[in-house]
């Protein structure tokens, strides 16, 4: 895999690119547990949602420390190329969204193992991202296993569920 | 991986085994999530936790649906042998409850596949246990995600706790 190059970017600057990321990551999980019609899927969904909301309280934290008195503005574009998890159609298969959204966290995992790098005088921080990055890989995990379980169904003849993630 | 031979044993029996293990692996976690430092961590056995005790739910479900007016009685020595998350010493490594509890998980994820095929006629109840094994197949992958954490916490000189899981 390629490894992500953060060297040329500010802190505060992947800071809120990883703020912009998660607090998008939250919004799509919620929005997709309120549609799902799988009682346990719905759970699983509102549990990442859960993680990702934990996760920008605590780089919220990280940011407030680093940069006393600066004001937490989440860019509208982002500043640093991370995907997210967006959806132009109206309507595609559930396992559609999961695969875009295992990209995201994919690259999220990617993004805080570099982010780490920037903090190795702060062992606890360091250690706090390692960990992040760590828990982003287990959201790709259970999403990979998720749209298996779908795409299994599909072939059983039952079909997916179709999802406006937008809006 | 050897398949796990159910053929010998009552639908019955291997409904109540399945809720032990359930039980059991419940008791473990939420214990753990009493114990852990890490909020992180703690959320994530709790989480863990919750799905165990739905699965159970819906096991119940199963059994008074096909053994209506039969009491449920978990048995106190297991008739099938489906490996449980038990510690005889006193203290042990974090890490080394998550290698039994993946054991546990792994066991779990096969059991319910092969269970799932005595509802060859039932296909909502078949689905349900696939999708059930699916569930602790991605309870296996965070379990190896967060005892590869630990391990590396333990190479960088930090001391892993050492949980007492015992009642």
């Amino acid at each position: 895999m390629k490894k992500m190059d953060l060297s040329g970017y500010e802190l505060a600057d992947l800071l809120l690119a990883a703020l912009k990321s998660e607090i998008s990551s939250h919004d799509v999980y919620a929005r997709l547990a309120q549609k799902v019609q799988n009682a346990f899927l719905r759970e699983r969904l509102n549990f990442l949602a859960l993680e990702e909301d934990k996760h920008r309280q605590a780089l919220e934290g990280i940011f407030r420390q680093r940069f006393p008195g600066r004001e937490i503005v989440i860019p509208a574009q982002p500043v640093v190329p991370l995907p997210e998890i967006l959806f132009r159609d109206e309507q595609v298969p559930l396992s559609a969204v999961f695969a875009q959204a295992m990209k995201a966290e994919r690259a999220a995992h990617d993004f805080y193992l570099q982010l780490a790098e920037r903090f190795g005088d702060d062992v606890e921080k360091k250690n706090l991202l390692i960990y992040f990055s760590m828990m982003e890989m287990g959201h790709y995990k259970l999403l990979d296993l998720e749209k298996s379980n779908l795409e299994r169904l599909e072939e059983f003849g039952q079909e997916q569920e179709l999802i406006h993630v937008g809006p």
